[in-house]
């Protein structure tokens, strides 16, 4: 159910993108389109954020409540990673 | 021509969103996910900076040399404005 | 230990700092001190990465392993806040 | 003037980052310390933009409707480049 929250988004995204080429085809003002590409990273945002609701809350608790200690090291690291990328895009 | 290379890129980002439902309809690792979202913002990121490049180096340039001062006034509120915003996205 | 780590990043980025009021009030070049700024942001981004990386590996294990379910939410939901958080600053 | 406003944003988030050393060395929690280094962030975002804003409306300015077309070259790639970097950090 998440996930079909996390599409829609995208769906929704793709079309804004397609939505800019045309802007941009059209000669648009340069401002403008800029402020439609930022918009588009804040929808991007929030989907990464529903998305890693769920998996908290479902593999990553699966993962650390489980006896394989390389596999909980594994999602730890990658909640890092994540977190890492997310303040350099 | 640089409206071109900002027009190839958003084809390229909107193929890559199709792509990354793709991944959400089939179920992928969510990490691999978000990993694909930001990559797609960074992409953004790139995008936005050759239209910005273009536009400094055109529209603000003209409105800053003429006489309108208004006009000049407002094409440097726009700068602060999308700065401010990519701080924030 | 780790903390030490965030903590000596901290001391650093306190001296990087005061140097940038100094270029401020040595009227130094303004785009200079926005790259100092901006340098002083990306320790930061550093500092939390780490702090962050000692409670996903002490509190976040300990809370999920734990019987607490309310707890156990509450840890998660903050890691997504967190997140949330950087995508916007 | 501009200037003051900005010098005395510095020692605020100095203040603000002494703080959150104190919190370290008490051994506060995680969470609460990385929400602190996120205000900071935020507190130098704002830092930023009052010094590019005092920037766009002089130097700038001053460089565009000067005659030294290589100067003019400088000015406009800084802002391309600190607008980059503002998407990094």
């Amino acid at each position: 159910m998440k996930n079909q929250n996390a599409l829609d988004r995208l769906k929704t995204i793709e079309g804004h993108v397609r939505g800019i080429e045309k802007m941009l085809e059209n000669g648009d003002y340069c401002i403008d389109i800029i402020r439609q590409i930022q918009a588009v990273q804040a929808a991007l945002n929030k989907t990464s954020l529903t998305i890693l609701d769920g998996h908290l809350n479902s593999c990553l608790v699966t993962a650390i409540r489980g006896e394989d200690v390389d596999e909980r090291e594994r999602v730890l690291k990658e909640i890092a990673e994540i977190y890492e990328t997310a303040t350099k895009v």
